[in-house]
């Protein structure tokens, strides 16, 4: 039966709080916060007071701008210590160093040899670009957070399935215990996607979303009041392989007509081979595809536009069965699809969605695209170490403290 | 940003102890709930003491069979009040009266004249309905629970839609209350039916599960953590009109291809009409086509064979996507079609979700036919007013509280 944990609650209004300074940095106070999350003044103080306390917020004199009483200003301490996120992608790995105000300091991509792809080579791997990017600051990392592809278990920390390599039932998270020292937090990009929206994207004005990533993979995760819907066995959100069109495509997973072969990456090529069987977007890499697609949609190219036209009706269909499922506030699109094909593509979508979805839950939602400029599924991933690091008072109260007291005064 | 209040964690720890008593009934201690709910014993302790100060549980004796200190046995007192629950069906009002351990005391079925569907008439119906079956128990009446079809907003109250007969806008709830002068709740069938089966269904062994509502419309209702999962507008699990084949057959919503068009009363009639244009399945009236669908197929009819076969087909394609996007540990299949179809559709339907469904999330669900055997949506609209009426110490320590004191002593 359900019932929160004093634990669990503390928790969640601890993640309120910072997720309100972040929104505004150096320009909040007290009474900002509490209007912003709804929560009682006297809790906002005790959260102030702990993440002060133990250096993760700092003081930044008064603001007297409202005649009364001088209210303090509250921000982050970005010097409080660093963050590593990982996106574990098909061809690449991505690994980015983050101050603890989510700035990155260093970034590094690891081309994957598609002749080492068992567990241990990519391991091997991510281990390398951590260490890489962390470089001198080894004493200063809160932690590392990973995004696998597939169904992780982040508990167990195991890969339960990663479809580009045919992973099953992987202790992941061991194998990267065995080569890094660092607290590991571990989940798919899907939910990496959402928290990074949750924390520093349309989660700040909402609490109920759904981010749609479009990319090779794509898939959904779903934010309920806040906070992240796992479902059972954390793999809510598999969209990408629901059916679209009954018997249609065969998509790589194995079945057929599932929403991915149509609006992934390899669904547009195909949608491309349909529309132009000669086209020279299907002669160069992958990963030009895309951004020349874009071009010539911007050139006006009658085939690019067909492309991104039919692609647009199934991604509106598929859109409409989310809207009327989970009646969602707010729906981002995001990931390298949504970046270069941007508003053409959201502009037919929302328009089939909304013939499509039923009229009141579509009244009721917005479509956009992600404002996160920055890889999303990485900054998801430093996320869960941030979270991780931030989830229990005995936690972040330790690690890395004697560097807090320093930082907290010498900071800004 | 998420925060229950104090007494939302006391209301759902409430309805938790007293979903425990219904689940054994006369053989319950504080003991057993404790181990049932994972509350403490200190919780259970003054949820039961409240409960019994008000005469909604009696205790009935001491156990003392397993030796060591004998322990009270608890119990509904059935005779505290009652409550009525009204389905509100396309061709008939449902009116039951329950005593408050959901016994059925007394019916009424009411068929809607297809020449009066205003929200008048439906509104004088239902509360001669309602006032036929109180009959003398006019002061016992906790609250009156109303399944209104379509997308209702209970805390307004308003029916926003009503597919049956194109209402829209209408502020139901306050016809209602020219009518009738009892608490009223009301919600939607996918929601009641929902609400059903955590309180007297497989929400008893599980907090994260879907109800399947098959009949004329057709829908889902969603629990997560053991509440009903709403949306933002209170309109999620519209299942029935998200798109299961592109471009399909004409759904009476107006769109194609929707999920209600394959597996709802009108879709199966469709696969009759395809089998068999001549079939006399179809010349009867619509209530008897189910159960003489049953019967063709108990016989062996190879027609009725390909009907079961292809709804159990579409039906595991669309309850596929409910698994890949919900990840949900139960899903259970109830209301007319899954009564008179029941095994032989699910048996189908689950083979097909099996193959279409990814294979973790499947393998965490179980998919089976609703245990409850009246109907679902009274018996959910009933305990949406035993909700209303347990939801405030206020309210339920006085609603026909004199009565109360009468009853738990002279109750059982």
């Amino acid at each position: 039966m359900f019932h929160l944990t004093a634990r669990d609650i503390r928790r969640r209004n601890r993640f309120s709080v910072l997720q309100a300074v972040y929104a505004a940095p150096g320009h909040t106070s007290r009474q900002d916060i509490a209007n912003a999350t709804g929560l009682s003044f006297a809790t906002v103080g005790n959260m102030i007071s702990e993440l002060l306390d133990v250096g993760v917020l700092v003081e930044m004199g008064h603001d007297e701008s409202n005649g009364g009483r001088p209210r303090a200003q509250l921000a982050i301490n970005p010097d409080r210590g660093v963050l590593v996120g990982v996106d574990i992608a098909e061809t690449a790995v991505h690994v980015e160093l983050y101050d603890l105000g989510m700035t990155v300091l260093r970034s590094a991509e690891l081309p994957v040899d598609p002749a080492a792809t068992q567990p241990e080579d990519l391991a091997d791997l991510i281990a390398r670009g951590v260490t890489d990017v962390v470089g001198p600051d080894t004493d200063r990392v809160l932690g590392v957070g990973l995004s696998v592809p597939g169904l992780v278990e982040p508990e167990g920390g195991v890969s339960v399935f990663s479809p580009y390599w045919s992973w099953r039932d992987i202790p992941f998270k061991t194998l990267m215990e065995e080569r890094l020292s660092y607290p590991l937090f571990l989940d798919n990009p899907l939910k990496a996607s959402t928290v990074a929206e949750l924390w520093f994207g349309a989660g700040r004005d909402v609490d109920d979303l759904i981010v749609i990533t479009l990319r090779s993979g794509v898939g959904v995760g779903i934010a309920v009041d806040g906070a992240l819907y796992r479902g059972v066995s954390n793999s809510a959100g598999e969209w990408g392989h629901t059916s679209l069109i009954l018997d249609g495509r065969h998509c790589r997973c194995g079945r057929r007509g599932c929403v991915e072969a149509y609006v992934g990456v390899y669904g547009i090529m195909e949608t491309i081979r349909e529309a132009d069987p000669a086209s020279r977007l299907l002669t160069g890499a992958q990963a030009d595809i895309l951004p020349a697609l874009a071009k010539d949609l911007a050139d006006g190219d009658p085939v690019a536009q067909r492309v991104v036209d039919q692609t647009g009706r199934y991604l509106g269909v598929a859109i409409a069965t989310l809207v009327n499922l989970f009646n969602p506030r707010t729906m981002v699109l995001g990931n390298v699809i949504a970046t270069h094909l941007g508003e053409p593509l959201l502009r037919t979508a929302r328009q089939v969605a909304a013939e499509q979805a039923m009229s009141d839950p579509f009244s009721q939602v917005t479509l956009r695209l992600s404002a996160l400029t920055d890889n999303p599924v990485s900054l998801g991933a430093a996320t869960f170490a941030l979270e991780g690091f931030l989830a229990d008072r005995e936690t972040f109260g330790s690690v890395g403290s004697r560097r807090a007291a320093k930082s907290s005064t010498a900071g800004m």
